[in-house]
């Protein structure tokens, strides 16, 4: 597809939003629940996914896997905030929220940018980190 | 265009990443010398367009262009260290990077992403956070 022949974008299409929407609920309830076998099949398998967390930046899939592994898990319940979903065309969108665990109070943010692969959607860039 | 006849999703197409990381530094140059229009111009004349800041949950080109009216300027400079550009088919890119400050020396990250809009290419949401 050449960038000349290429209609505008078609923003918030129905069905991007509906899948992305549905994919970002699968993706917490899968935090929720550290699950991570789920949370590395929702993330690209690729060595140009990345992941800034909190306190790490993380490139790659592998990086991300061996995160999820070791990561602690005392404080994972949130509340989610002002969760704003836009499509851009209707293979990629973008998933922003606020959150504030449960047990430290601590507020954050959360950037997705969701893509749909062959394989199914998936997060391509992940931003997450603590409102200072 | 249907989801069902869409092709899959070009990866790193070199036009659209030519022209992200053009956008991408410009937008730069832009931030370093405080050029609250040039950076206004940038990001998406839309209430869904939003930038997480370090201190800071911005919706809106509103209300981003009021925090840049009234953003303290007095540590802008700084340096870009794996700044990764990734594109998803011609009108989509994500822009990652991570930044020094170099008078506090603060480390940080700043995810952007940017979408062939029919004005051009426009930053339709940002995360820019502290290293914890």
């Amino acid at each position: 597809m050449s960038q000349d022949d290429t209609p505008d974008l078609w923003i918030d299409h129905p069905t991007a939003l509906m899948e992305i929407r549905a994919a970002f609920e699968a993706y917490e309830r899968a935090l929720m629940t550290n699950d991570t076998a789920a949370l590395n099949h929702f993330f690209w398998q690729d060595p140009r996914v990345l992941r800034f967390g909190p306190s790490e930046n993380l490139y790659g899939a592998e990086a991300i896997a061996a995160y999820r592994t070791a990561r602690d898990v005392t404080d994972l319940a949130r509340t989610l905030e002002n969760t704003k979903i836009t499509a851009f065309g209707p293979d990629l969108g973008v998933a922003n929220t606020e959150y504030t665990r449960l047990k430290s109070g601590r507020r954050g943010r959360q950037t997705q940018v969701w893509a749909r692969l062959p394989e199914g959607w998936r997060v391509v860039s992940a931003h997450v980190s603590l409102l200072d």
